[in-house]
C-alpha cells in the first residue's frame, strides 16, 4: 500500500455532511436493497432508468452507477445516455460488469460502456474483471469461482488496460488504478450469503466518489472498508442471510466515523 | 380538523373483514414492500401491470394505486388503462407522483394522469404536490427539502385545483379536499430512513378507500393514522433502518383497531 | 403415498454438495426473494430475462424456474427461448402459473407455456392449477379462495391431463404424476402472510430437481417438505410477518439435512 492514504472516516464524515444523490440505474434484483444501503449510509439514492429522463437526472447526481445485473436493450441506451451526461460534467461513474463472462449480451454491453464512457470505477469479482481484461475466469451464472492468489495482479492490469480504478471484490478485496495498489481484508463471509451485496458495494462505491471526485482509487478502497466493517458488525449477532442481512443496514447507519480508520484491514 | 370526524379503527376494522383487493401498478424499487405492507395491515395486494391485461384485473380491486417511481411509456399507457377502467366503475384510484418536479417526464406523466384521469387521492411528498400545483419545491432527486409551514397551505391549495384529495406528507401529514384539513402527526422519523414509506403511504391509503369509497378525504388521513402509529410502534425496539423496516410489517399486522382512535394525533 | 419414497435430507445433502445453478425467469415482486431463498437453501440462483442472453444462460444451469407473476410480452417470448433451450438438453423446468385464471392474459400465457414446452412440474395454488385443469374455481386477484377437499384430486387430475408433476400448495401441499400423490402437510399459517412465498417454493423446487432429474415427483414433494420445515421453524419466536420473513432465510440455511426426514409430515 505504498502511497496510499486511506481514510474512510474522513470521506463517511464528509459524505454525512453532503448527503450527496447517487444515481443508479440498476438490476432489478437488487434495486431495493441497494437503494437502502445508500440510504443507510448516509446519502441520498435515486433510482431512474428510463431514457426519457436519465440524462435529466443524471446532473443532479454526485455519482452514476450502472449496474448490468438484469439487461435488456431499453435499459442500456438509457445507461449510454446517463454516462455521456455524466462524463461531459465530470460527475464519476461506477460500472458493476454482472455476469461479465456468463453471457455474450452481458460481456459485450460491459465492453460497449467501458468503450463509449469514462468509467471511473470498475467494480466486479474476478471473472468478471477478468473477462473483461481478457484473461480466462471461470463461471458460474454470474458467480466467479476459484481465483484469489491472482486477483491483486488482476485488479492491477484491468486498472491499467482499462484505464480505470480496478474494485475486485472477493474474499479480500484489490483495488488498483494500474499503479497504486490496495488490498482489503474488511469484511465477513456472511456477505456472500445474501444476493445484492456486490451490488450494495458498487453502490457504496459510488457514494464515496461523490465526496471525493479528486480521489477515486482511494475513494473505492474506503468505500469497501466501510461495507466490511458493517458486514463483520452485522455477523456478529446474526442467526443467518436472513438476520444478517437486516443487520447490515442497521450496522451501515451505525457506522462511527471515528472508529473506520481504526478497525481499517488495508495494506 | 373542523367537521372532520377520523375513525381510523372502524375502518382497519372493516378492511380487514372485507380483505379488498387492492391493484398496484408500482416502480420496481418498492413493489416486494408495499405488496407486503398491504398484505401486513389486512387488505391482497394484486400487482399487474401488462397493458393486455390492466383493465380486467382492476374490475376486481377495490382500489388502484398508480405509482410513477420507475417509469417507462409502456407503464404509462397501461396506468392510463387501468385508470379509466377504474374510473368507469367508480373504483377508487391514488396518484403517487414520486419524483414529479425532478425530471420533466416525471412532471408531464403526473400531469397527464390528473388530466386524463380521476384522481381520488394524489399522496405525495412537499415538493411532488409544489410542482403539480405550479408553486416553486426545492426537489434533491425524488426527495423533497425543506417545506413545513407551507405544507398545510399546499395541501389545501391542491385539493382546491386539481380536484383531488391531496394527501402531502413529511414529519407532520396533511390532509386536504380544498375546504377540509387536517393534520395527522403520527409517524416517526426513522419512517424516511428507508426507501419506500412514501409508496407504502400511497398503497396503505389504497386499502384505506376501498372501505371507504364515500369518505375518500376521511379514509386518506385514517390511513396516515394507522401507518404512522405503526412506526411509531416499530421505533421502540429498532436498532437502525434495517430491523425498523422489518419491525414495521409485524407492526401493520398487529394494530389494533380499538387502539387506534386513542392513538390517533389528528387535528 | 403407495409407492413413494421420499428422502428430502439425501436430497438437501446432495444439494449442498453440488450447489446448482437455477435459472430464474420471475416477477419483480420477489425476484430479491427468490434469489436469496435459493441462496439460503444451498443453491445458486442467476436471474437473467433478456432474450439475447436467455438461451446462453440456461445451458449452465440444473434447473429453469419460469414465474409468469408480471408479465410482458418480452418476457414470454424469453420464457419460451429459455424453455426450449432447456427442454433440449432435459434441463428440468418449473412453472409457476401466478394468476392463472385472474386475467385471460395470465391464463393464455401459462396454456402457451405448457403447450409449447415440456414442463416438469407446475407449481401453483388450487385456483391458477384448476384454471389450467378448466375445473371451476375462485380467484380473487392472484389469490385462490377456498377449495381444500378437492385439491387432491385436482392434483391428480393435472398430473394425468397435463402431463407433468402437478405441485398445488395450500394449507395442505398435494403432489401428483398423475399416478402417484402425496399430501405434504409442513408449514405454517404465517407463510400465507407474506408474499412471495408461492414463489419461493417454486424456485425451491427448482432447486430439488436440479439434483433429482430422474425422480421429479419425489423431488418437488422434497422441497415443499423442506420450505414448509423452515416455515415451522421460522414462525416459533416471529412477532409478525415481517420478522417471519427474515427468519425463513435463516432457517432455511439452517435446515439440517439429517433431521429432515424425521420432520416430514407426508403421506
Amino acid at each position: 500500500m505504498t502511497d496510499v492514504l486511506l481514510q474512510p472516516g474522513d470521506s463517511l464524515r464528509r459524505l454525512r455532511e453532503a448527503k450527496p444523490l447517487v444515481h443508479q440505474i440498476t438490476n432489478y434484483v437488487v434495486m431495493n436493497e441497494t437503494a437502502n444501503a445508500t440510504l443507510a449510509l448516509g446519502a441520498l439514492p435515486v433510482m431512474a432508468h428510463a431514457r426519457e429522463e436519465v440524462e435529466e437526472m443524471v446532473v443532479y447526481a454526485g455519482a452514476l452507477v450502472l449496474n448490468i445485473g438484469t439487461l435488456s436493450p431499453h435499459w442500456v441506451d438509457a445507461m449510454l445516455a446517463a454516462g455521456r451526461a455524466a462524463n461531459e460534467r465530470g460527475i464519476p461513474v461506477v460500472l458493476d460488469p454482472v455476469g461479465a463472462g456468463a453471457t455474450a449480451y452481458r460481456t459485450e454491453t460491459a465492453r460497449r460502456l467501458l468503450d463509449e464512457l469514462d468509467i471511473t470505477v470498475l467494480r466486479g469479482n474476478v471473472g468478471e474483471v477478468a473477462t473483461l481484461v481478457g484473461v480466462e475466469a471461470e463461471m458460474r451464472g454470474v458467480e466467479s469461482i476459484g481465483a484469489g492468489d491472482d486477483a491483486a495482479e488482476l485488479a492491477r492490469e484491468a486498472g491499467r488496460t482499462l484505464n480505470v480504478v480496478a474494485s475486485v471484490t472477493g474474499p479480500v478485496d484489490h483495488v488498483s488504478d494500474g499503479e497504486r495498489s490496495v488490498a482489503v481484508a474488511n469484511g465477513h463471509a456472511l456477505m456472500a450469503s445474501i444476493t445484492g451485496t456486490g451490488c450494495m458495494s458498487s453502490a457504496l462505491t459510488g457514494c464515496f466518489l461523490a465526496v471525493n471526485r479528486d480521489r477515486p482509487f482511494e475513494a473505492a478502497a474506503e468505500a469497501l472498508v466501510a461495507f466490511g466493517i458493517a458486514g463483520e458488525q452485522a455477523a456478529r449477532d446474526a442467526k443467518g442471510p436472513g438476520s444478517f442481512h437486516v443487520a447490515l443496514y442497521d450496522e451501515l447507519a451505525a457506522l462511527d466515523p471515528a472508529a473506520l480508520d481504526g478497525r481499517m484491514q488495508a495494506q
